[in-house]
C-alpha cells in the first residue's frame, strides 16, 4: 500500500530562507520554481496566477506575510506594522477566494499577539514564521479529512466529473475535491475521473489532467462544452468540485464554469458536491451575490493558447468565477464532515462547536 | 439602407476554372483562398475543415463532383461512372452533416438523368456544373428567408446567445442561425449577441464573433463555460444555432456543446431556436440516436493552437457533435417558416406540400 501513497508535486516550499513557488502557468510543459523573497513577490505570484487554488493562495500569502515582516523595525511595533502592511497589500492581490483573507487575519492576529507578548523581536518573527508553517500543515492533515469523508460518497467503478483543480496543485497536499481520487488510488478504488478542460487558463487539462494522470489515477479530459454530453451518456455518477468561497447560506463561488455544470448535473439528477476546508466558509458573506466575482482581461480568452484566437478588437466578458446558488448543491465535503441542506443552518453549526 | 447591406467573407467561389475555398482553420488571423482542383482537393478540404458549417460543406462537395468528373470518358457513361465515384468518395470525408449526403444525391440524380438525356458530353457537363452553382444559389437565398423568419422572434435590445458558427462562412452567404442578426443590422435593430468561444476548434470566437464584428454586429465573446452565467444575470432572451442534422423527431446534432447551452437555456426559460434549411432535415433518420457523431483526434484539445495544453499520453474525449433532445427545442426555423412541436408532424408535413 506504501506504493501507492500520493506523491504529488508541492506549489509551496518554504525553504528556510525564501518561498519556493511552482509557476503554475507553465505547467505541465515545465517544472518551475520560483525564488520569492518579498511580498511584492507574493502579490506578483497571487495576481498573476503562478499560484493558483483558494488553500494555496492563503498559504502563500501567509509567507508572503512573514517575508514582508522579517527585515521589520527595530521594535515589535515596527514589525508588527510591517506585517499588517503586507497583509493589507497581498489582500489586494485577488478579491474572490476568501482563504486569502482569512489566512491574512489569522497572521496578523497572530503578530499583534506576538507584539504584545514581550517576547523579544527575534522569537517573535520565529514565531511568526511558525504559524504560516502550520496554515500550510494543517491544510494537508484538513485535506487528508476531506478526501476520507469524501470517499464515502463514492464508490469502486463510478464516474466522477471535476471543474478546475482543486487537487495538490491548489493546496499544500491532496487538494479538496481531488483527496478522494488520490485515498481511492491507495486504497485500490477504482474511479473514473472526468477533468473538464476549464477555460480560458485551463486549469483541468494543465494541472487537474497533469495530476491526476502522474499519480495513475484513470483521468479522461473533456473540454468544458462536452459535460453535458457525457452525463447524458450515463458516465457521470457524481460532480465534485473545490470552492474559492461559500456563503453563508450555501452559495458557493467556483472558478467559472462550474455553474453550468451544477445546472447540467441537476437535469442528469446527478449528486453535486463541493468539497473545503472550514476556512473556505464564509459566514461573514450572507450570499452569493455579495461575493466579489474578479473580472480578468480579454486576451485570457483571445491569444490564451499562445496565438490570438479571436478578431482584434472584439468585445469579451470574462468573469474568473461564478456562483452557484445553494439549491444547486447537494452536500459540501469539510474536514468535519459531510455538511447538507439546510445550509444556513448547518454551516453555522460548524463554527459553533 | 444600402450600406448597411451585408457583405461578408465568402466561402465558396466558383471561378469558373476551379474551387476557391477560403481557409476557415487560417481565420481570423489570414485570409487565404485554396485553389481547389480535384474531388481529393475537396475531399481533405472538408476532412481537414478548411471548409465547414453543413450548407457550406453540402456547396463544396457539389463542386467537387464538378471537378471529379469534368475530365473523364469518352461517353455519358463513363462520365456518370466518374461523377458518381467521386461522390461516393466525397460522402467519406466527415459523417454527421447531412447536408453533405444531400448534395450528393442531388448532384448524382443530376448526372444520371443527364446522362439519359441524349445531350452531348460537354453540355451535360456544364449542365451538371450549373447544378452545383443552383445549390449555392439556393443556399443563399434560402438563408435569407430563414434569416427574415427568425427576426421575427426577436425584438429590438435583445441578447441573443448562440454557439458555434452558423454564418455567412458556414453557408453561401447570411448563414442560418446568424442571418437574423445581418438581416437585423439592415434594418436597425440592435440585438446584443452572446457568441460561445466553442473549444476545440474554436468556431465561435475566430468564425462568428469575426464574421459579426467584421459586419458592425454587437458581439461579445465569451468561453463556453460562462454561457449559464451570463444567461443567469438576465443577459440572454433566445439561444439561436445551426444544425448538422435534423433527425424525423425534431432531434438536433450541432456542434459539441449545442446540448449544454439547450439544458441551460431551458434551466433559465430561454427558449432555444435552431435555424436551417430543409436540406438538413433528415426524415430517414428517425431520431437523434441514429445520427453518427463524429470523434475527433486529441490533439485537437491538448495542442489545438500551437502549444501543448495538456500532459502528454492523458486520455482525451473528443466528439465533435452532441445531439440535442427535441424536447429543448422551442422551434426549427427553416426557409418554409417556424416550424413547432410537435415536430414528428410538423416536419414531415414540410416536404408533404
Amino acid at each position: 500500500m506504501e506504493s501507492n501513497d500520493y506523491q504529488g508535486l508541492q506549489s509551496v516550499i518554504w525553504s528556510g530562507a525564501q518561498l519556493d513557488l511552482l509557476d503554475q502557468r507553465l505547467l505541465p510543459e515545465e517544472i518551475v520554481y520560483l525564488p520569492l523573497v518579498s511580498a511584492q513577490d507574493v502579490w506578483e505570484a497571487i495576481r498573476h496566477l503562478k499560484v493558483r487554488g483558494a488553500p494555496a493562495i492563503g498559504i502563500a500569502a501567509a509567507y508572503g506575510v512573514v517575508l514582508g515582516s522579517r527585515d521589520a523595525g527595530e521594535d515589535a511595533a515596527t514589525w508588527l506594522q510591517a506585517a499588517r502592511d503586507a497583509a493589507a497589500h497581498l489582500a489586494t492581490s485577488r478579491p474572490t477566494a476568501v482563504n486569502l483573507f482569512w489566512a491574512l487575519d489569522r497572521m496578523t492576529a497572530r503578530a499583534q499577539s506576538l507584539a504584545e507578548s514581550g517576547l523579544d523581536l527575534a522569537a517573535c518573527k520565529e514565531a511568526l514564521l511558525q504559524e504560516a508553517i502550520a496554515i500550510q500543515s494543517e491544510d494537508e492533515a484538513t485535506n487528508r479529512l476531506i478526501g476520507e469523508h469524501a470517499l464515502t460518497l463514492f464508490q469502486d467503478g463510478m464516474g466522477v466529473l471535476t471543474h478546475c483543480n482543486a487537487g495538490g496543485l491548489a493546496t499544500a497536499k491532496y487538494g479538496t475535491a481531488l483527496a478522494p481520487f488520490y485515498l481511492a488510488q491507495e486504497q485500490g478504488i477504482k474511479l473514473r475521473v472526468f477533468a473538464d478542460e476549464t477555460r480560458p487558463v485551463l486549469q483541468g487539462a494543465r494541472l487537474t489532467a497533469f495530476e491526476l494522470h502522474q499519480a495513475g489515477v484513470d483521468v479522461t479530459l473533456i473540454c468544458d462544452n462536452m459535460a453535458g454530453m457525457v452525463m447524458s451518456k450515463g458516465w457521470v455518477d457524481a460532480v465534485i468540485v473545490g470552492t474559492d468561497r461559500v456563503a453563508a447560506n450555501g452559495d458557493v463561488a467556483n472558478k467559472i464554469g462550474t455553474y453550468s455544470v451544477a445546472v447540467l448535473a441537476k437535469a442528469h439528477n446527478i449528486p453535486f458536491y463541493v468539497a473545503c476546508p472550514l476556512s473556505t466558509i464564509d459566514l461573514n458573506t450572507p450570499s452569493g451575490s455579495e461575493i466579489p466575482i474578479e473580472e480578468r482581461n480579454a486576451e485570457e480568452i483571445t491569444e490564451g493558447f499562445g496565438k490570438r484566437t479571436a478578431p482584434a478588437g472584439v468585445k469579451v466578458y470574462n468573469p474568473a468565477f461564478d456562483v452557484t446558488p445553494h439549491e444547486y448543491v447537494t452536500a459540501i465535503i469539510t474536514e468535519k464532515g459531510i455538511i447538507r441542506p439546510p445550509f444556513n443552518v448547518n454551516l453555522k453549526a460548524l463554527f459553533d462547536n
